[in-house]
């Protein structure tokens, strides 16, 4: 094993709840709070981490012992986007989407690390079951929209770690609000509560709200995260107050 | 095999774009156009379409020969979601996914369709594969919405239908305009234009281009999808318009 303090799932029941978005905003919050983070890009389907990270195109150097990941801003990345080309589909059958997020994981030269965080694709299928069997995963954190629709998936995906005993560290509520960028007008796009009412329901803490932002959508398109694009801004906060809550529950 | 004259499959690249909405009104659009049509919800692991239908809980009859589709509004469905409860997660393996898919297309009892509407999970996986390889698909309609890190994905699905001789029916652009229910500003949440570059890099027709709407989001959560409560609004008629060009491609 390599010494890999903390390991933390970001998941969630669908997709496009912004759950890359938030890993990425996470991983980089931790190593501003001045510890060693690594992310792992678990998306073998649909890895958008190179995208985020401006790292498209990027090949890892094979050394002895395994791969070296790619460092941005300090953090360790790897993802299944730096070895296949971008365009390329991964027409997988399930059993060796699992092998190959095991092989991501155990034979990249991560180094030390205090938090390894790994961005899982959605839904309750090969993926997740190879992190839970075969990864020591310290903790998931759940992203959601508030729509209904969202939460019955992340209904799902909640039981599914709690079946295979994995902790659910608490929730992230994306795309709950939309400022209008005119008038200021606060409009709930995918309704509103229903992060609370999960949380409730399991039991779990809100880490935190994050509204839908063009800007935001346009700065992790270009690879210029927030949490390096705009440190200091309302949406950095966010990130740095959840850093801190998932650094104090271990 | 059963008497189906056309089965249009509806699939993106990533999740949460809105697949499953354009599905449904997609199909509800054919059915007012007095075709007979079925919907088939292939998203085993997230199952939207019970929700969407309001038919949670809905058990389909077993009857000799196979299944008894759930009728809503004239239109025949069927649902990993009518089978399992709601909340218990599909933590299955792969290739029994594809199997699961197979049986839910067979095992219904569809009776004589002009159009059968397949909802596929999103990515490129073992659903997608089985899909092509098993069921006749008539062509793909390609849901996205603009922001660059969907866009790639969709790359990647619309090369895998290729690879896999499956013709690609069109592009539906979903999100791309909020509009303030303040103001009336025209917002781009996720960015704009996305849809257009797409059709052009695989020169494909761009179906429908649907706006991010607040009741719209509502309308799905709570089983009343606009082609039903709404039949002679704008959002209606974009449906409309997108069933006459899939109707006339055949």
């Amino acid at each position: 094993m390599q010494p890999i303090k903390k390991i933390i799932g970001v998941a969630s029941g669908k997709g496009g709840v912004g759950k890359s978005m938030v890993a990425l905003n996470l991983a980089l919050a931790l190593l501003a709070r001045k510890h060693a983070v690594g992310l792992l890009d678990a998306d073998i389907y649909g890895p958008s981490q190179p995208t985020m990270l401006d790292a498209v195109g990027k090949r890892p150097a094979l050394q002895a012992g395994g791969l070296q990941p790619i460092n941005r801003w300090g953090l360790q990345t790897m993802s299944m986007g730096y070895l296949v080309d971008v365009e390329a589909p991964m027409i997988w059958r399930g059993p060796m989407i699992g092998k190959a997020l095991q092989q991501l994981f155990s034979d990249t030269l991560w180094g030390e690390l205090d938090y390894l965080v790994i961005d899982l694709p959605p839904g309750t299928g090969d993926v997740q079951l190879t992190l839970c069997q075969k990864i020591p995963v310290s903790g998931i954190v759940i992203v959601t929209t508030p729509q209904a629709v969202a939460l019955a998936d992340v209904t799902r995906a909640c039981e599914m770690f709690r079946k295979l005993n994995v902790p659910l560290l608490g929730i992230v509520e994306n795309m709950g609000v939309y400022r209008c960028e005119h008038c200021g007008h606060d409009a709930h796009p995918f309704g509103s509560g229903g992060g609370a009412t999960l949380a409730e329901q399991y039991q779990l803490e809100v880490l935190a709200k994050i509204p839908l932002d063009a800007a935001v959508s346009t700065m992790m398109d270009y690879g210029n995260p927030p949490m390096i694009a705009a440190p200091e801004g309302d949406f950095a906060k966010k990130f740095d107050a959840m850093a801190k809550k998932i650094i104090e529950m271990f």
